[in-house]
C-alpha cells in the first residue's frame, strides 16, 4: 500500500509525504484535524490540508519564533503567544529563566488535546509547567482585553485563511501594540517570501504602521512550502539586529537551530526578498 | 487535465508541480532529460527524475555558487566549472570583471544544447560570451590533465548517482586541489542538510583531508528537496568568513540573491547542521 498525505501548498505545487499511519482524524468547531505517522518527519499534524507541525523540524520554526524576540528583549517577564496550540512555542518561552508567565491563547481545544496526546514532546509545557497558562479563546479579544501587559507577543498562527484570517490585519496589530508594555516586541509568522509576498507585505505594512522598527527575518522549515519561512518583528524599543544574544543563549539549555549568530543572520535578506520589502514601503508612502 | 512533474526527493517525500506542456523529452547518452512549462517555476529541467534548474528560482544556486568563491579570492582570472551545463554558474562567474577565463567542462553535450534552446537567460553566456570556454568532456579527467592553472573550481554537479557519483570522493577533491593555484578556492554543491547528511560528511571529509580551510554554507533553493540546500568550500589560502565582498559586489551588476551581508550570514549554520559536521570531523579523528 502507498499511503501519502498531500499538502497544496498552492494551486501548482504539492508536497506529499509517505504516511504509514493514521493517529487522529476529526472534524473540530473551527478545521479539519488530522495526525499521521511519517518516516520522513515522525508524526506530523496537518490542519485544514496545511502541514503544521512534525516532530522533526519543529524546533526550526519554535526556535525562531521565540528566541529572536526573547533574547532582543532585555528582561521578557510576561510573553503571550496567540495561536500556538501545539505548544511548541510555549515550551521555547519557558525555557528563558527571566520568563514568569506565557500565556497561550489558542481558539482551538482540538489542537491543544490532540498535541497533548500525539506530540508530547512539542507539547511538553503545556501540562504540568507552571510558568504557562493556557486559555481557550479568541486570540482577537484577548488582545482588546489587555493593556500594556506583555513583554514579548508572538503570533503563531496558522495560514491567513480560516481562524488565523483576522491575525493578519493592521488593526490587529495596533491591538497588539496595545497589549504590550512601552518597550515591548511583536513577532508573527509571515510565511514564505516565495509564494506568499501579499502576505509578507501586507503584515509588514500593517506592522510598520504601530511599530517604529520593523524587521523581516527568515529560517529554513522543510515541511513549509517553498522551505524558507519569514517572520516578521515589530518593537517598539529594542532593535533585534542590536540584541546580544550571546548573554543570554547559555541560560536556555539545549539548542538545535538557533544561535547568536543564527539570530543575526536570519536578517540578512536576499535582495529578492529586500524587494518584497521595498515594493510594500513604495505603497504606504503612495497617498 | 491535470499533469503534475513529481520527483522522488526521498523515498518518503514528494514535490510535484504542475506542468502545462511538456517542451522536450530525451534519453541521452547519461541520462534521461525533461523539460516542462510549469506556472509555478517557469520553465524547469529535470534529469533522471531530479529537478535540476527552474527560471524562478535558479538565481538563487547560481549567485550562491559563484559569487562566494569569487568574491572571496582577491583576483579570480580563470575558474573551472564542472558540469554546469546549463550555464547558470558560468553566466555568474563570467560577470566578475577580474575573470578573464571560465573553462565549463560538461560531460553531457544534450543538456548544453536543451538549455540554449529553452533556457535562454539562464544559458545566455554559453554563446557569444568570448570568456566561456565550453567543453564536452569527462570531468575527472579535465582536473587530471591540468595543473596550478585555476584559481577557482565550482562543482555543479548533478547528484551523487548517476554521472555525478565521481566527483564527490575525496580522490576527487585531491585532483581539483592539484589543478588549482598555490592559492585558489573550490565549491562544490553538497545537497541537503536535511535528507543528505551523509554527502555532506562525506564531501566535507574528503575536502579537508586537501584543503586548509573548509566550510560549509548554505542557501534557500525552493525546488530542491527541503528546501535548504549546502555548498561545500575548500581553500588553500583566503577564508570566505574574511572575505571584503562589499570591494567587489558593485563591480557585478544586478543581482537577485547576493549580498555582502547574505555572503557572511550563509555561513552561520544552524545547530543542527553543525552538529554534521562535528559528526564528520569525530569520525576523521578515529584510527
Amino acid at each position: 500500500m502507498e499511503l501519502f498525505l498531500t499538502e497544496n501548498q498552492t494551486e501548482d505545487m504539492r508536497l506529499s509525504v509517505r504516511a504509514t499511519r493514521v493517529l487522529h482524524h476529526e472534524k473540530t468547531p473551527y478545521q479539519e484535524l488530522l495526525v499521521v505517522e511519517t518516516p520522513q518527519w515522525g508524526r506530523l499534524m496537518a490542519l485544514d490540508g496545511f502541514f503544521q507541525t512534525c516532530d522533526r523540524d519543529e524546533f526550526v520554526y519554535h526556535e525562531m519564533g521565540a528566541h529572536v524576540p526573547l533574547c532582543t528583549h532585555p528582561n521578557p517577564r510576561r510573553v503571550l503567544i496567540i495561536g500556538g496550540g501545539d505548544g511548541g512555542m510555549a515550551r521555547e518561552a519557558a525555557r528563558h529563566p527571566e520568563v514568569e508567565r506565557v500565556d497561550l491563547v489558542e481558539i482551538d481545544e482540538r489542537v491543544v488535546e490532540c498535541c497533548k496526546q500525539y506530540f508530547p514532546q512539542i507539547a511538553v509545557a503545556l501540562s504540568g509547567n507552571p510558568k504557562v497558562h493556557v486559555h481557550i479563546a479568541d486570540g482577537i479579544q484577548w488582545v482588546q482585553e489587555h493593556e500594556a501587559e506583555y513583554d514579548v507577543v508572538i503570533i503563531d498562527s496558522s495560514e491567513p485563511i480560516g481562524p488565523g484570517e483576522g491575525l493578519f490585519t493592521a488593526n490587529f496589530y495596533a491591538r497588539v501594540f496595545r497589549c504590550l508594555k512601552d518597550d515591548g516586541i511583536l513577532v508573527a509568522q509571515t510565511e514564505s517570501p516565495w509564494v506568499n509576498a501579499p502576505v509578507i507585505q501586507r503584515a509588514y505594512r500593517g506592522i510598520r504602521q504601530s511599530f517604529p522598527i520593523t524587521r523581516l527575518y527568515t529560517c529554513a522549515v522543510p515541511t513549509y512550502p517553498t522551505g524558507l519561512w519569514s517572520f516578521t518583528l515589530g518593537s517598539k524599543k529594542y532593535d533585534p539586529l542590536q540584541a546580544e544574544p550571546e548573554k543570554r543563549v547559555g541560560t536556555l539549555g539545549e539548542l538545535r537551530y538557533y544561535t547568536p549568530e543564527v539570530h543575526r543572520a536570519a536578517f540578512q535578506l536576499p535582495v529578492f526578498v529586500q524587494r518584497i520589502l521595498a515594493e510594500a514601503e513604495a505603497e504606504e508612502e503612495q497617498p
